[in-house]
C-alpha cells in the first residue's frame, strides 16, 4: 500500500483514488438522519453496557496487558483509507476493554467517577501514567509519530504531546526553546540566563506574548516582525531585528513563524526563516494552530513548505480538522528535551519499580498533571476518515472559501482587504452599504465603515442565521473575516452569506 | 430556605435534613441498570435530535439574548436541594436552546464540527466570549460565584476560572502573586524584579516547582518547608524560612498551602498560615485541588478553616466530587487581577464595539485561548445532586476510609504510616508478609519490604481484581496509600481489597 506522509507527500499526488471520506449516506448527506441516528445509536449502546459492565463487581477493574503485547493485539494505527463503521464499532470497544474500568466501585486508582447525569458515559482517567491510561498512551504514541511523519520528521522521530489548546502549546515550544539554549533556567530561573528575544510576525497569535508574559520573559522582549501586505513575516525584516536586538544585548533565542495567521489565514515563508534560524542558531518554532492542517492536503501542503526544518510546530486538529475542543498537539523534533525540561520525578506517581517499559509514562513531560483524554476523538475520526477523508474536507473548506473570494472580490459594494486569492479559508472584505460607497469625504467614509461590520453582525445574531467575525487591522477599519472550516457547507450557503449581508446591511 | 454556603456552614449542621442525593433506584442501586439506562437513553435522545436539528439550515445558528436577558430566562442557579431527573432533563434541553449551533452548516464561528464518529455530539465551542458560548460564560459565572461563598468570601465576591487541571491552576495562582507584587513583570520579564521566594510544604505537589521552572523563576527559589508526622507544614519553620530568604535577599510572594496532601492527605494548618502571611505580606494560595471538595461537607470543612483568608485557592471537581476529568477551578479573592495579569486585547477576539456586555467576554483573564467546556457537567451534577449530596457522597468516602483505617490499624501484619485517624481518605499502611514480618534483621526488613507493594500491585493489575498505588516517602519505605473517592464502594468493597492485598502478598 502506498503510504502517504511526510516531505514525499507531493510524489504522491497522482497515486490514490479519491473516494468520499465517509459513508455517503451519513449527515450531512440529504436525508441522511436515520443512518447516522442509527450509527450513533449503536455507540450509544456500546457506552451504555460499559456502564452497567463497569458497575458489576465480578468485572475486572482492567485487562492489563504490557505495553508491546497491547500493540500487537489490536491493530492501532492510523492509515490513507477511512475504514467501514462497522470497524469504528470494533475500535470504540477495543479500546474500552483495554481501558482502565474507572467508573468500577472497586478499589482502584482515582479518579472513580459514577455514572450519572452530568458525567460522560465514557472513559475518564487521568493519563500521567501507562497504568492508568494504557489505550490512551498508545493512542498518542501512534497518533503523535503519523503527525511527525507528515511533518516530514524521518521515521516519524521525535516527541509530541496534546495539550489544552495552541496557546499553550506555543508557550511549551517557547519554554523548550528557553531550557535549550539555557538548562540551568529550570533550578535557577530568569537571573541565571541573559535578556532573550523572541521575534514573531505582527499578524501573529497573542498567545506568543501571552506565554512571554507567563514564562517570566516579558512582552517586551517579544519583538514583532514586520509583515508584507498579504500577511506574511518579511524575513530581511526578521533578520534586520535580530541583528539590532544582539547589538542591544539580548540573546535571540526563539522565532515562531506563522502558518496560517488567524486574521489574514497568511504563511510565512518557512524556508526563509529556517535559513536565518539556522544562521544565527535560534530555535524555529511554527504556529501552525490555525493551518497546519493544510500539511493533510497533497493539493496544499505546498503553503508550509520548510516547516520540516521547524524545531517544533503547533498543530489543532480541533480547527481545520474539525475535532471537538480541545485537541492540539505539540511537535517537537528533539527526543528527550520535553522529559528533562519539565520533569519533576514525583515518585507518588512515577515510580520507577514498576513492571512494565517505563518510557510509557509520559506524564511527567507535560505541565500538567492529570490530562484530558483529547487523543480518542481525533484517533477515531482519523479511523473513520482516513488521511484521505481529512484531506478532502480540507480541499472542500479550501475551495469553498475560493468560491466566495471569487464570487465578491470584483462585486459591486464590497472590497478585499489583501489582494490574490487567500492562501488560507479566511477571506477578508470590508461591505459597503450604498449609503457609503458614494461618500466623497474619505475619513467619514471610513469613520461610517467602521461601524457597519458591527451592526451587521449583530443584526445576524438578533436574527440567530448567520454569524461572521470582524475585526480591524492595523489602521484598517472593521472589516469582516470569514473562515470556512465546516466542509458541510455548500456554495448556496455561501450565497446566502452575501444575502443577508446585503439585506441587513443595505441601510447603513 | 436555608442557604449552604460560606463560613456559616457549620452552624446549618443540624438544620437540614438529609436525604439522598439521587434517586435511589439509579445506579449504583442494586438492579438500578433498567432505569439508569432509560434516563441516559433519554438524554441520548435529546442530543441525537440536537444533531439533526442542527444539520437543517432553517435552524437558527443562534437564539441570542443579552446575558442579563438569557439570566432570567432561566433558572440557572445551583442549589442545596437536588432536582429530579426530569427537571435535569430540562436543563440539558435550555442549553441546547440557547447555545451557539455549532454544528451548522450555515456561516458561523469556528470550529463547527460535523457529527461523525468521534466527534461527541454535543457543543464544542470555544469560550473565550460571551457570543461563542453565551450559556457556558453564564454557567461558569454561576458556579464560580458559588464555589467562591462556599469558601467563605464575601457575597462569593471575587474572580475565578476552570483550568486544564490543579497544575495549571497552581501556575495562574503563582503567577498572579507575582504580576499583584511586582506588575511591571508582565512587559519587562523577571529581569526586573528581584529575586523571588516561593514558600511550600515538603509534601506539597510537585506542580508546585513546575509552575515555578515554567514562569522562569526557578526550582531552587521554591523552598520546602518542614512537615510534621502527619504531613502538614510546620509555621514556625514558614516563618523561619520566610526570615532566612528575606535576609539572603530573596523577596518572599507566595506561599502555598496544601489542603490534602497527594499521600498523606494532609491538611497544613491555614489559619496560622493566613498570620504569617498577614504578617510578612505574602500572597497565600491554598492547593485545594485534592481536599478542597471538604468545603462542601458540614462535617469536615473545618479542617479548611482559615481558607477564607486566602488570596487564591485551586479546587478541582475532577477529584472528590467524582465530575469527569478535567474539572479544576483557580479562584481569586480579589477581582480584576486575573484580566490585567493575562490580557493581552487582541483585537480579533475582544472587539470593543459589540453589543453586549463586555464584562461577560471572559477569555483574555485565561492564558488559553479557546478552552474545553468543563464547567457542564459540573453544573449539571450540582443541578442533580444539590449542594447535599455532594456533602452526603464526600462522607460516606471518609467514611470507607475511616472503616479501612479502623480495620488495619491493630491488624496482625498492617502497619501504619503515621498515627492517627486520617484526615482525608487516603490510608497509607505497609502490610507485611509473614515472611516479613518475623525478620529481625532491620535494615534487610526494609530491603525485603519496600519490594512487597511493588509486586502485590503488579499481581493486582494481572489479576484485573482491583488496582492500589504505593510510593515511598522520605526515608520510608514504599507503602500502599488506599484513596477511596468513589461513594459507590461498600464496605464489603474494603474487605475485599484487604482479602486481596493478603492472598496476593502472603507468599512474599
Amino acid at each position: 500500500a502506498q503510504k502517504f506522509s511526510g516531505g514525499i507527500g507531493s510524489k504522491l499526488c497522482g497515486g490514490l483514488k479519491r473516494r468520499a471520506s465517509l459513508p455517503p449516506d451519513l449527515l450531512p448527506a440529504l436525508d441522511g438522519d436515520v443512518k447516522t441516528l442509527s450509527f450513533l445509536q449503536e455507540v450509544v449502546d456500546i457506552l451504555l453496557s460499559y456502564v452497567v459492565e463497569s458497575f458489576d463487581r465480578s468485572t475486572k477493574v482492567i485487562d492489563f496487558h504490557y505495553p508491546n503485547e497491547l500493540l500487537q493485539r489490536n491493530n492501532w494505527e492510523l492509515s490513507d483509507q477511512p475504514e467501514t463503521l462497522d470497524e469504528i464499532l470494533l475500535s470504540c470497544r477495543a479500546t474500552l476493554k483495554y481501558a482502565i474500568k474507572t467508573g468500577t466501585p472497586l478499589p482502584a486508582p482515582q479518579p472513580g467517577p459514577e455514572p450519572q447525569p452530568g458525567s460522560e458515559p465514557h472513559l475518564s482517567p487521568g493519563r500521567f501514567t501507562y497504568e492508568v491510561a494504557p489505550v490512551f498512551v498508545l493512542l498518542e504514541y501512534v497518533t503523535l509519530k503519523k503527525m511527525r511523519e507528515i511533518i516530514g520528521w524521518q521515521d516519524g522521530r521525535g516527541d509530541g504531546i496534546f495539550s489544552p489548546g495552541g496557546a499553550i502549546s506555543n508557550m511549551y515550544a517557547m519554554l523548550l526553546a528557553r531550557f535549550k539554549m539555557f538548562p540551568e533556567v529550570k533550578e535557577k530561573g530568569m537571573c541565571s540566563v541573559p535578556r532573550l528575544a523572541a521575534f514573531t510576525s505582527e499578524h501573529s497569535h497573542f498567545s506568543i506574548k501571552k506565554g512571554a508574559a507567563a514564562l517570566g520573559i516579558g512582552t517586551e522582549s517579544v519583538i514583532c516582525i514586520k509583515a508584507d501586505e498579504r500577511g506574511k513575516m518579511i524575513p530581511s525584516d526578521l533578520e534586520k531585528r535580530i541583528l539590532e536586538a544582539k547589538q542591544k544585548g539580548f540573546v535571540p533565542f526563539f522565532v515562531s513563524a506563522t502558518a496560517g495567521t488567524t486574521v489574514y489565514g497568511a504563511f510565512d515563508p518557512l524556508i526563509a526563516i529556517a535559513d536565518i534560524c539556522k544562521k544565527y542558531n535560534i530555535w524555529m518554532h511554527v504556529d501552525g494552530a490555525w493551518g497546519g492542517s493544510l500539511l493533510m492536503s497533497r493539493k496544499h501542503r505546498w503553503k508550509l513548505n520548510g516547516v520540516e526544518r521547524a524545531n517544533s510546530m503547533t498543530w489543532n486538529p480541533h480547527k481545520m480538522m474539525a475535532v471537538p475542543l480541545q485537541c492540539s498537539a505539540l511537535l517537537v523534533r528533539e527526543e528527550g528535551l520535553m522529559q528533562s525540561c519539565n520533569q519533576m520525578h514525583a515518585v507518588y506517581l512515577f515510580q520507577q519499580d514498576k513492571h512494565y517499559d517505563l518510557s510509557y509514562d509520559t506524564g511527567d513531560k507535560a505541565l500538567q498533571c492529570g490530562r484530558h483524554v483529547d487523543i480518542f476523538k481525533l484517533w477515531l475520526m482519523w479511523r473513520a476518515k482516513g488521511t484521505i477523508g481529512f484531506e478532502a474536507q480540507i480541499d472542500k473548506c479550501l475551495e469553498l472559501s475560493e468560491y466566495l473570494y471569487n464570487k465578491i472580490k470584483d462585486r459591486e459594494g464590497y472590497q478585499m482587504v489583501f489582494d490574490g486569492k487567500p492562501q488560507h479559508t479566511n477571506v477578508c472584505f470590508w461591505y459597503l452599504p450604498p449609503g457609503v460607497r458614494y461618500m466623497e469625504d474619505k475619513v467619514e467614509r471610513m469613520k461610517r465603515l467602521h461601524k457597519v461590520a458591527p451592526v451587521i453582525k449583530a443584526r445576524m445574531m438578533e436574527y440567530g442565521t448567520t454569524m461572521v467575525s470582524y475585526q480591524p487591522q492595523g489602521d484598517k477599519v472593521n472589516f469582516f473575516r470569514m473562515v470556512i472550516s465546516n466542509p458541510a457547507a455548500t456554495f448556496e450557503d455561501i450565497d446566502f452569506l452575501i444575502e443577508e449581508i446585503e439585506r441587513l446591511g443595505q441601510d447603513l
